[in-house]
Parts: structure tokens; sequence; C-alpha cells
């Protein structure tokens, strides 16, 4: 695969970063791949495992000459970043982001966007319960969905150029309006995250049940809860802070369906019940047939539990 | 391994059964394996897959002669099997059930059970989310935990050999009062489970979203839930019917849990969400360690996803 890029600017060097620093890597994408972080740890573990060319002390100096900039950072942290490199931003560069979340970041990055910087928000659907610079690998993107939201007065050719890069490490590319974007996240990734996230601390704290209880029966279920609230809790903080509009519409939304499912619960309403687990099926087959999960039984983990 | 039993029945042919069979195969552990389901249809599919020795007509005819019976039916169906069979149990059998609730399925089975047959209700807390004759695997049961819910007079000769029986297939056994059963899973298997089958239903109902849209971006976090809203509805029905009080208690705590996280959202409490966020991660390690779910990122899936 040709270079694209001559020089990428990452910073924040986590989860992302680092496996679009292997992928790029591995299809030859960049000229030169220079890395920051906030944290001295980081940065020194960086350099340790070396996924970077180079790792440079300040957000400003790793911008400087690199024609595409990737904010990395957690959502809550873009905006303070943008203005920290908005005046060292090489003219023509695109600066783009991996925010889970996009109206927010559009919102407090936008204004810090010299003129002749191309701003394309962007998010990578893609990620593990993992985090920081040890927990990335090149096939992380690989059949993920890449979401673009770029604003309408962006140059065709600029776009053009940065979807062919997301495309070249293996994501399927596509646009959409911010704030759809986040109405749908809402949907797929942030009140499913809430909701474990209460799940698994309302086990913990249940004085009846011991912690041990829960961990060993856990294969009935509440495992896979487990896992999606062990993600990373600074990153997960912003997200629902940026995303609180449409976060809350589907909490509310979630919240109304099931109590009307624990009132067949408590009417014992078996018909209505049977009826909505029976609609909820229908789904996970869209999704094994779409290549977004495996058929294989419990995800095809050896042994049972379920 | 040596046999167990001279002749077992499995009472309803579904995962658990043809799993039970499978295993029970593969280690010697029965003479003969009689086998019966409610359908013709489900009848004439086990006889074709082949895993009983003998498919009978009713559960009367397969539980002559048997010294095991296992009632491998939803947990609503457990009373009228138990008093169809009661009369044609032999003296010294054993009668136990695999339902995942233990106070309902005592109470329905119990006033059937005649002198002289020994009822040990058991919980194998293992399962995939497919169903039927088809689903099941002979690994079923290894590293899972089998929880019985033993009356104390109990002969213990008896008990200690159903034990036997369900280790040598693999299960890690324990013992439990049946109300204590009932309140653990439905902190680790019930709850999040009609957690589970509420989130999907609303993504589904979303006007504003797609299907597709849901499908295509579910590796967000949405498509671990649709792995659990994929389960049998008939058993989940009669699961939550079954359990209703401490499924609704549970729940209550859950939603009392939500409200103080949406209200830190609205609230913008960063700090209440990230200390809720890092308590959580602890019992993801917890059940690792105790080697009830794999370290691998995405549960070991290839590609990302998160």
């Amino acid at each position: 695969m040709a270079q694209i890029y001559e020089r990428v600017a990452l910073i924040g060097l986590g989860l992302i970063a680092s496996s679009m620093a292997y992928a790029m890597r591995e299809k030859g994408l960049a000229g030169e791949i220079v890395g920051t972080a906030r944290s001295s740890e980081t940065r020194d573990l960086a350099r340790e495992i070396g996924f970077c060319d180079r790792v440079v002390e300040t957000a400003a100096e790793a911008v400087e000459g690199a024609d595409l900039v990737v904010l990395c950072v957690p959502v809550g942290a873009m905006g303070a970043v943008a203005e920290e490199i908005g005046s060292h931003l090489q003219s023509g560069a695109v600066l783009s982001d991996v925010g889970s979340t996009k109206r927010a970041v559009i919102d407090a990055v936008g204004p810090h966007v010299p003129e002749g910087v191309h701003l394309i928000p962007a998010h990578p659907v893609a990620g593990t319960e993992q985090s920081g610079p040890r927990s990335g690998f090149a096939t992380l993107f690989e059949n993920r969905w890449l979401l673009m939201t770029p604003d309408e007065g962006v140059d065709p050719e600029v776009l053009a150029r940065y979807k062919s890069y997301w495309e070249a490490m293996g994501a399927l590319v596509g646009e959409m309006e911010p704030d759809h974007h986040d109405l749908v996240l809402a949907v797929t990734s942030h009140a499913p995250h809430l909701i474990a996230y209460t799940m698994v601390g309302v086990a913990d704290d249940l004085r009846r049940v011991t912690d041990s209880e829960v961990v060993k029966y856990s294969a009935a279920g509440f495992r896979d809860f487990t896992r999606i609230a062990a993600s990373d809790p600074t990153m997960w903080r912003d997200v629902f802070l940026a995303n609180k509009d449409a976060t809350l519409e589907i909490l509310g939304r979630f919240t109304e369906e099931l109590f009307a499912l624990q009132r067949a619960i408590r009417t014992g309403d078996g018909e209505h019940l049977h009826d909505y687990f029976t609609r909820t099926r229908a789904i996970r087959r869209g999704i094994i047939e779409a290549g977004q999960d495996t058929a294989a039984p419990n995800f095809g983990r050896s042994g049972g539990g379920g």
C-alpha cells in the first residue's frame, strides 16, 4: 500500500492510537509517526514499546510539520488540546479525532482550527475493554465502522484521502450527521455501557450476596456485563457528559420499557414477556449476518456458561 | 470412568439434556439413556441426531425403571411433568432437574414425589444463547458450577453419588439453600437477562434509528446484549415468573442506582461517574482470576469492537 500521509501526529497514546500506529506501519501508510501523551509515564511506556517513530513532550511539538493530526484523548480533553495545538498546525493539514461523541467534539475543537486546516471529525466504532499503550493491535479496525461527521464545506479530495487512509487500515467508512451519530451511538454503545456499569455496581453492592458468589456464578450472563463495565473510566465519564441529551433520552426509553416488563412479571403476564423475548432474537441474527459478531455459542469461548 | 446410573431418563431434550447425554456417553456414566419431549418434532429430531439410546413418547414411559430422572423442561412445566411421572417413578430413584430457579421448582415438584424417591433439585450454571436438541455439546459443563439445593433430610450417600455424576461431567458442584440460590441467580443471571432483553427491545423500537444502523454499529457494546437477548423465550418467561420476588427486588435496586447515575450525568458530576466506573473494573478481574471467563480482549473474538 502506498504512503498516504508524510507525518502523522497522534495526540494521546492509548488503545486507539497504538492500534492506529501498528496498522499504519503494517500497511506503510505514514512516512513518520509522531506521538505524545500528557503523562510522562505513558510517553516513556510508548517509547519502550516503540510503536511511534518519535515520542515528543508536548502536543504543540508533535503537530509541527504533520499533514495528519489525530486527537486520541478522552472527549473531555479535546478542547484544551485543540487550543494548545491550534497555532502550530500546518496549513493544509487534516485535523481529526477518534472521540465516541461528535457534536461535543466539534463544538470544543472547531473554534481552535485555523484557516487552511481541514477538520474531519471521526469515530472508529471499535475497541476492547482494555486501555493504555500496551493494549493496541494492528487488526483492531478490520471490518469495523469508521464514522465521519464532516462539515459540508470540507474539500472532497481531502475527505476522500482521509477515507482511503481508514480503509487501508481495514475499516468500513461511513458518513453521518453529528447529532444523528450521537443518537445512534447512544443506543448501540453509550446506554448499554451505562446499564452494564450500573448492573455490575449493584451486584458489587449487595450485602446478602457475597462478591465471591457473584464471581463464581457469573457465567450465567453477568460476565458479559462485566466485560463492558471494565472499560476505561475516564473515557466513559467524558462520553456520558459529552453526549448527555441523547444518552438520557435513550435511558428514559429504556426505563419506561423496563417498567412495563417488570409489571408483566409482577402481574404474571407471560404472553407479554414471551412476545417481547421473541422479537429481540431477530436483531441478533441480523448482527451475525452483517458480519459484526460470531455465530458461535458464547462468542466461541470454550466451555459453557450462559 | 465407571458407570454411575443404570438408566437415566431425560425429560425434555433441549440444550441441557442433549449436552448431558453427550457428556454421559463420553464418560460412560449411564448404562442406558432414555429421552422424551412433549413435541413430536423434537422427539423425531432427537432420534435422528441419536444422542439418546431410546426416545419414547411419554414422560411416564421414559421414567420406567430409571434410577436417575432429570427434568430438563422450562421451569413452568416442571409441576405438570412431576404429576405425570410421580406414580411411575421407581423406588430408590433420584429425581432431579436443571431449572434456573429452585424454590418454585421445589414447590411445584415436591408434592408429586412418592416415598422412597430422592428429590435433589439442581441447577447447572451453564448454557449458551442457543437452544433445542441440535445445540448440545459434551463440554458444556466443564469448569461450570452445578448448584444443588437438597433438603436436609436427603440420604448423604445418594447425594454424594449424584454429586460425583456431575463432577464426572466436568462440573464444580456446590450446595445452597434454595432461596439464597434464587437471589444469587437473580443478580448474576435473571436481572442481567431482563435488562439485556429490554435494551435490545428499545433499540428495535426506536424509529429515528433504523434497525440496520443498530446492527451495523453494534460492535460498540450493544452486540454483547444481543447475545444474551437471543436466549430461549419460553425458558426465560418461566424463569421470571418463577423467580418473581428476587428478580423484582434486584431490578428495584438496579433502577435506583441507574437513576443516581442518570442524575450524575444530568448535573455533570463527573467524579461520581468516574468513581463508580473504577469500582466495577475490579469485579471483572475477579471473574478472570476465578477461571470463569477469558482475559482476551472482546472474549477473544477476532478483530475489534468495543
